[in-house]
């Protein structure tokens, strides 16, 4: 196999969406695509898509642009999407029951391989097929059935124990959604989806764009009106969505 | 109000991780906190978390640290908390009744103010003390109710038009969990959640890891060996999580 690239994290999260579509265009039969129609249907401006192919070797034909059929493969390759992955999902409350019940997962090749719970209530009930295990089963089954990728959507207060209980099994990828930071050891990758957390960066923007269209008071400087002070700072980067 | 800094988009992804930390720290009585422990609280490196708190005016006291109160203020006025905001949630199907009962958002200052969905058996049910109302109603209850944020948890043939009616009501910050990109006019921000997504950056990840432990074949460039060649780049960022 060959070495694959490294790439810049803001690429590798953009590929998939490019990926989505790629397929959507292969099932209405085109076999070429613009970089501005890719871009657009992508929601990213074309310069930044075509830097982020040509980090894979794809540079597409001036005047035609890419084909989509070999671009599929190229990003698929690269996402390591050839190899199907086993996930174990431990936690099926709302969002355990909403994440096994999601379509995006098996059309990319992941396959949810086991269920895992701790409450007695829940263990034992059949999920599409699966059945809750409890979650003191969680190392030997990640172990057996060579699970590549833990989902942890327990309560803050278990996700701790449950991320060691996945890496002594062998899992090497955590997707988070407690409400809290793992620690895990090197080699361990962690993605964190958190929903307070999302909300809070749109009170943000929300709040910024409130305060753009006020002024400040008569005689008070807008830098000192705050005990301890905001000093206003070049910015390092535009705020982008 | 005095104009707010224009943050880089990765400090503002990281304050509701420092105030999460700075909350425990104050439920717990502890009126400082050192950079170090406070970065290693968030899952951060302590230069790091100095750096974005300096964007806030804060820069803490020698041997000392920083003054827990007086960081939870700033970061809560930054991040625009110290206004209630409220949220409407569209579409009740398992992961809208995940969203509906998260936690965290209440203690954030979010008050989720009204449900709707489109399908007529969940119209009329009642979560959390609120009905659920049919999507006809979302722009009008938006504008009324001068709601802030909307949350999308719908299929995704359904979220343009809900995001269409979302904006038309008023509505400026959107936090998206369908898998599809939306389209809205400047002016208003979209944060995207998408699960499959974030698996397939962890399978990047997965793949990656794997292709660094094994060798080459023998007689064959690792750059040729895929159609369309895979060009090595300079990586222009380490892969961070």
């Amino acid at each position: 196999m060959p070495a694959l690239p490294d790439l810049p994290e803001a690429t590798v999260a953009r590929l998939p969406e490019y990926l989505r579509a790629l397929h959507n265009l292969a099932e209405n039969n085109h076999e070429t695509v613009s970089s501005d129609w890719l871009a657009t249907a992508a929601g990213v401006n074309s310069a930044k898509l075509r830097k982020d192919l040509s980090h894979l070797g794809s540079y597409g034909t001036r005047g035609v642009g890419y084909d989509v059929a070999l671009l599929i493969e190229q990003i698929e390759y690269v996402l390591g999407l050839t190899h199907r992955r086993s996930v174990a999902l431990v936690g099926v409350g709302n969002l355990g029951h909403a994440l096994a019940g999601y379509d995006g997962f098996a059309t990319r090749g992941f396959r949810i391989a086991a269920l895992f719970d701790a409450d007695p209530v829940r263990v034992g009930e059949e999920i599409n097929g699966l059945v809750v295990r409890h979650v003191d089963e969680l190392s030997r089954v990640a172990s057996e059935e060579s699970i590549a990728i833990g989902v942890i959507a327990t309560p803050a207060a278990a996700a701790q124990r449950v991320a060691d209980l996945l890496v002594a099994g062998g899992v090497t990828s955590i997707l988070n959604f407690a409400p809290c930071v793992l620690a895990v050891p090197d080699g361990v990758d962690v993605r964190k989806v958190d929903l307070a957390i999302e909300l809070q960066i749109l009170s943000f923007h929300e709040h910024r764009k409130a305060s753009l269209t006020a002024l400040p008071a008569a005689g008070e400087s807008p830098l000192t009106a705050l005990s301890g002070g905001l000093a206003a700072t070049d910015p390092q980067e535009a705020i982008g969505t």
